[in-house]
């Protein structure tokens, strides 16, 4: 949607911004493929040409969030306009109406099993998807640009759920650890337990101000100057996230890892943001070693 | 089955060994609890009362593993015969034929949304379960006895088949390493994959070698001279296990995490071992202090 | 000197602060004991007793920073007036001039060899030291109090010298890293030395946002509010820094253990800072049970 | 004295090898260069030109352990006979008497400010030193294959160095857990400390399990069968002493970091030899790639 706002024509806005504000559209995003290594966006295949005055797109996508959701109505698509343009040049993005013919749903995807925030993930072909030359974002190969753009808000309001969710997990485990007795004392009072409560109290303080100095350079100084910042949320929140979902679950013992409590589906949300933490960390170093000297 | 041959009466071996062991039937093993501290196995409050030459079992269990597989025929359980006892003598064990009257099935379990293992695990309810006398095995209050004396072998079984698991993972990992290109070069080039590589290698060898060393002190010198041992590697392989695991699903990517490969279901069933850690780390400590000065 | 500012009657201060403050004379803080487990500050035991209007002191100190300094005229000391009393009334300050007999210097103390800060850590035995009753600071069984209330600003000081210290210290490993080669390609190329420039960056920046953070707290809302805080930023600086330093060291190579470079010596500094890190552990944990639930 | 054995002519063998199994004469090895990462010995500097059936070495080398002590009287001098030749056979290797002119010992080397080994480590100068041609270990270009076949047996026994003291470390960490009291309770109670003391019974059994077995295939199989094991305990070792020693000093407090126990000297022995961690951790996961996919 802020993709809409920042980069969509008059026409594009005027299709589809208000139903998505009204909550009766909801929006996705193409990008990953399952025959590359998609942390590194410029691999990404898709192919789009250009035919009649319309774009034909086709390409294999997956771990779509949203898309199997029925209120689903537009995708944004990512893929290659011209293969032999710069590195950077080659992608194009695509408001991709889910009705169009070509469409294929192919099945949902679990993260260990559960189906990972509401609509889960979902894996899609798309073939001799036909849409008009209008519903180009921006311009031709210019989808690098967007994506970079886009990134800033995304990623501190990915992690500022995290650290939401970070906290309740903590208050859980204290709440659980105040509540069973091992080797006859509460737990509360044995020293690891002790241990993993500070480490977590920590370790989420730490990310909140991090994620917090973030949002406020990106509020005064814009997305480039707060590149930097956002790389290194990107590269801590998840990792911190998980590990105190983890001892969490540990106080918990096997009830942790059932449906009974939220642990568990927070860990599988969590988990599949980790996934990015090396690239971000790879991103942190670069900057840093450019910037900085 | 160990059980069985260890400590069951003729009549008890008569009855179930021969169908334990073509198969035909399967056992499971009812201790964990939802209402206390199972990592503590003194926490264990399923009340057993002796009435007119049975025992009457009444209890809430849950995590009981295999139970839910239509082949289970038999549930050894444990639970407190005699509340005043000394700590350690309070709890019996019993033979408990699944089609007894008084044992509902409440749910199975899941793990992160996986079943775990094959009949997943099983929540349970024994109301008034009626066992004749001789279904008690070796005595009343050895429960915790035959809890001792079973640890070994089981728990060596346990870290063999984690440490099968984690040479596979790395084999996958490293294959996907080499197909993979991120960034300019193949994922195989790249430092820190290689150090993901070369810890897993190591940590899955120390771990190899840890299990066949406690193996060997138990086929010499039995399960009390090996107890240090054996505590050693409940505290390493799981965790072990957990890390390759982990590294092999960031080399994944994504797909890692999905039904497609293996390592999401591995991930699961570690898990679910990992949560004892802390109880092991713990008799580690203890035995080191006691018999090492 | 703060102490001074803060506790001291209006003649220790004009006896005291001018030559503080001018820089001729300097102090130290005898607290440590050699015979007792010191991070528990109610372990310790000199005693002091009073006679004819003077305390008589009596005790075996060590680790006393900058008692060796020529310069060091005056000695805080802690220790027991009432063994008596309620565990955290035991204990009364004093201000003992470094030219009262009965001071007697054993020897300097190293860290690993080196002299660590200028004027080095001193052992110290103080043989039936007398001081005039109006030498005690605040009051009989104060010290416990004065020590509480003294903390925070110190803390905060030690943990944003090391702040500036780890800054230092990746600025010199990026530049090492620059200028090495090993196995065809710079040092800065290599994923492993890029990793370990990503975590100091990420390391060191959210502690500093920590300390800033809990000096704003006490600045605001005073020691007590910022207790938490305070016991964070000592949990997590030093062994941040001692993890950015050790990164340092391993770019550095044997050069790094040397005289040649400052990061030994910083390494040294900060392992002593170290020591306490599991009591500050337990200290926000305990905080975050009793006061976030 | 190995490499004598293994490779010495017999004028070489006659020379030396009696002084030195007497103890009267000492051995050092001069291959680490100030200018260059040694890391990746093919970096190695010196050079060494023919004159008159003469080999004139002129270098400058540091970290040569024992070349201060008196009785040392050969170094074993590795550097380039030939810039030209293909990358690993340009280094040769030669015998040089101590008291060849133009050894200039610059100055003996502290880590951390403490003398590591008895002799130390000496930064040295050779300026135009003259050797006969006789003094050539093996033959020209055939210093890395020297130092290839030396690494196993060397390897082998720093390890079980490392694991000897960190077997003494343990046991001095629990004398001292069980004799100190903090907040009420001996060290030994708490929790975080029975959790270092098993972890560090845990990773001592480990590496102690490796270093036999890669002891074990060296005996049956050979230097290059045995390689991956070699890498894999030198990768270990170190940094598992490292951690026993850093964890026993949080035990001691202060007292730890001074001389008064052995700790923080064996802290400095054991920081230098995890200098190579990076070097290893690569080689084993170069190893693991090649030979077991």
């Amino acid at each position: 949607m802020e993709l809409l706002v920042r980069y969509g024509t008059e026409e594009q806005k005027a299709r589809w911004l208000i139903p998505l504000l009204q909550g009766k559209a909801r929006s996705c995003f193409a990008m990953t493929e399952p025959q590359v290594a998609s942390s590194d966006a410029t691999n990404i295949e898709s192919s789009i040409r250009e035919e009649d005055g319309f774009y034909i797109i086709s390409g294999h996508k997956w771990w779509i969030t949203g898309i199997l959701d029925p209120r689903c109505q537009l995708c944004v698509f990512m893929g290659k306009t011209d293969p032999h343009a710069p590195r950077h040049q080659q992608q194009s993005m695509f408001l991709v109406p889910m009705d169009t013919p070509g469409i294929k749903i192919i099945r949902p995807l679990t993260v260990y099993g559960l189906e990972d925030a509401p609509g889960g993930h979902g894996e899609v072909l798309f073939e001799q998807v036909r849409v008009p030359k209008e519903n180009m974002v921006l311009g031709p190969g210019r989808g690098f640009e967007i994506l970079l753009g886009q990134l800033g808000s995304g990623r501190i309001h990915h992690c500022m759920r995290l650290i939401g969710c970070s906290e309740r997990v903590l208050a859980l485990m204290k709440a659980r650890a105040k509540s069973r007795v091992a080797f006859g004392k509460p737990l509360i009072e044995q020293g690891t337990v002790l241990a993993d409560i500070a480490l977590s109290r920590v370790e989420i303080e730490q990310t909140r101000l991090l994620v917090l100095k973030a949002a406020h350079v990106m509020d005064v100084a814009g997305n480039k100057v707060g590149a930097l910042d956002i790389a290194m949320i990107k590269m801590v929140a998840p990792s911190m996230a998980s590990r105190v979902i983890d001892r969490a679950i540990q106080v918990f013992g096997a009830a942790g890892l059932s449906s009974d409590h939220p642990l568990a589906q927070f860990f599988v949300g969590v988990r599949v943001l980790r996934l990015a933490d090396q690239v971000h960390q790879r991103s942190v170093a670069k900057m840093e070693l450019k910037h900085r000297s």
